[in-house]
């Protein structure tokens, strides 16, 4: 049992496993800051199989976590991959083993702002060290030590997830087999680093964020992490899906109100997400986690170019974008295949024609769900998983 | 002297002319309130020719004013419009008599929440009446009757001017020979409705909001007006733009500090412009005019047929709108010249090829000048303007 913060009051909530890392020797993050015997909170699914090579770990966006499938302990829901991983499905827990843990800066176990500081016996808040996609990963790779797994099948993810598959690639090439980076980019464009301003900007500006320091004072920025959420969940969304599913419809009223009600469908909904996002996400680790993902850049700052940083790789790449995602755009997918194709490298791309926008990679995209199988299916006879 | 409240203080700005309107009559706004003897800023430039015939009316957009050219009372720097308003320039005030109101509900010296309600001698507040597009176009209206003007030359305006400019062509069709309805639609679609929710939802999170009292409780919302405009301010711009101008430059350092201080420079630049505008917006004007727009629907939320809005209009249609522009985007203006094509209006349609994002109307785009140039000096000789 894992006392937990969410939302504006404490609830118990039982995290699954957690795992102490870095015990014998610190990891040492991208900041310069040293951090040992830190919780890593993950969840597997499917077995090991003999040969230790059936392992594919997935990666999870910004504010996603490590609960696959089955029961979300927080939110009583699915977990948010449920249709792409289980038993039968393209990601099969009856072949294969596969691993998820909630990435270093997060809320939902492992070590971030709002785990305790054993230096101090309180919550870390701003105290704790600024991570990046890197660090993410080298916690998993400690992660992959503790279960004795020298080489992963495949590493799977979307979003900041995908920049996280793209750091797995690239850092610990001898570590995996195949690669699927999906609906992402090989850096922050300005635009995703303006639009994770406004989030952080939305919830430092609210008085009740405290500095960081709203847990030690008993309060929540609520109404600033809401404001940040539904600002984002736009940016999830396609102009034509937003049409098409609210239009101008308005929300449980024949005619406008002349007021400042949710008078629209599409205003109700948003309020909702908002609102439901605050029960679930902790604000500090939100700030920290959309700096992460604005640091990410495989060239560092143009230090590297990008086809040396794919220079002679081994691993095979299944790249996908979404036609509709305007967020992490097929524009940047082709980027990263260009630079893949400039090497070389074995890569297989596809644009999947879709108007969901960027969360289509969580939603009901039948085509996606086969671009998966069949990469799954393909690379895994080539890798010789039984 | 006008006393204004610009931001955190109270300061003595000049707005330039005021007229009072509906003195004899009440306007009934269209959310059933009927309002009398309220106050028009404007300002005009040129001189109206003996005929009458040679006026321009130009409405700007949400957060603009009536300040087109010269200084600008409360920033110092030149109105919007300069590079398109002025002697010799497009819309030549050498010829033209131009004129700009500042939208009722807006405050900049017009009718609007900030502006004291003679019958309490406070400022209206939250007990402002709602208005919207059709309400600002009657007053616009009542304007021209002010000056003697029966019959306009021409009406003018992007975004939220644009959707104007379709009111004054559908509404007093016989009170304009031209029209040119720039970057806009005939409604707001679901997804900006949803980017103006967030706006409003940043402002009333901020508790200096006061729930809309905030003069009189000497308080400004400023942090939550800034999380607005940074919010609507990348709408405004495209991908490419933001890329191109920014990308993931640093502000003043040569490395990441990791913080949250405004490292990247398009961090930065967002800052500035939130900061900026809470020095020369009213946060509830913002409520009520982002709530005016979303309100906006020719069609009335589908009980009249687009193509019955326009029918039998005489009106001359210049329709302008910008290749990168997503917040009204090509598509938008397309589905209006498709409605006015259908009713064989005198229409013509250019889609300008521009990497500046919504903003390129007000931006320096030569091809958009002669598009507004050739509309004008076309039309004028038609309509007989000296």
């Amino acid at each position: 049992m894992v006392k937990s913060f969410f939302g504006a009051n404490y609830r118990e909530v039982e995290i699954g496993e957690i795992v102490t890392l870095a015990r014998n020797e610190p990891l040492t993050l991208e900041c310069g800051v040293k951090v040992s015997n830190f919780p890593l909170a993950f969840q597997t699914y499917g077995t090991l199989n003999a040969k230790r090579n059936n392992a594919i770990l997935v990666c999870h966006a910004l504010t996603g976590d490590q609960y696959l499938c089955g029961t979300h302990p927080v939110t009583g829901k699915s977990g948010w991959w449920d249709r792409m991983v289980g038993a039968g499905k393209p990601i099969d827990t009856n072949r294969f083993f596969v691993i998820c843990s909630n990435v270093i800066g997060s809320c939902l176990g492992s070590f971030g702002p709002k785990e305790t500081d054993p230096a101090t016996g309180k919550p870390y808040g701003l105290s704790f060290p600024f991570i990046t996609v890197t660090d993410m990963v080298k916690a998993q790779a400690l992660l992959l030590d503790h279960f004795g797994i020298e080489k992963l099948f495949a590493v799977i993810g979307g979003s900041m997830g995908g920049m996280q598959v793209l750091e797995w690639a690239t850092r610990y090439p001898e570590r995996l087999h195949a690669a699927a980076p999906i609906a992402t980019a090989t850096r922050q464009s300005a635009q995703n680093i303006a639009f994770h301003e406004i989030g952080r900007q939305a919830i430092m500006a609210d008085p009740d964020w405290c500095d960081g320091e709203y847990v030690a004072q008993h309060k929540y920025p609520a109404k600033g992490l809401a404001v940040a959420r539904m600002a984002a969940h736009v940016t999830y969304l396609s102009q034509e899906m937003l049409q098409e599913k609210f239009g101008r419809n308005l929300q449980d009223r024949e005619d406008y109100t002349y007021g400042f009600d949710a008078d629209f469908k599409v205003e109700s909904y948003l309020r909702h997400q908002g609102a439901n996002f605050v029960d679930r996400f902790d604000a500090n680790s939100y700030l920290y986690l959309t700096r992460a993902a604005s640091y990410f850049d495989l060239t560092q700052g143009g230090k590297i170019k990008l086809t040396d940083v794919f220079a002679g790789t081994k691993v095979r790449y299944c790249v996908v974008s979404f036609s509709s995602d305007w967020l992490y755009s097929s524009v940047e997918s082709r980027n990263l295949v260009r630079a893949l194709n400039a090497v070389a490298a074995n890569v297989s791309f596809t644009e999947i024609n879709c108007d969901k926008g960027h969360d289509s990679f969580l939603l009901d995209v039948p085509e996606f769900d086969s671009v998966i199988t069949g990469f799954i299916q393909g690379s895994a006879s080539l890798y010789g998983v039984d």
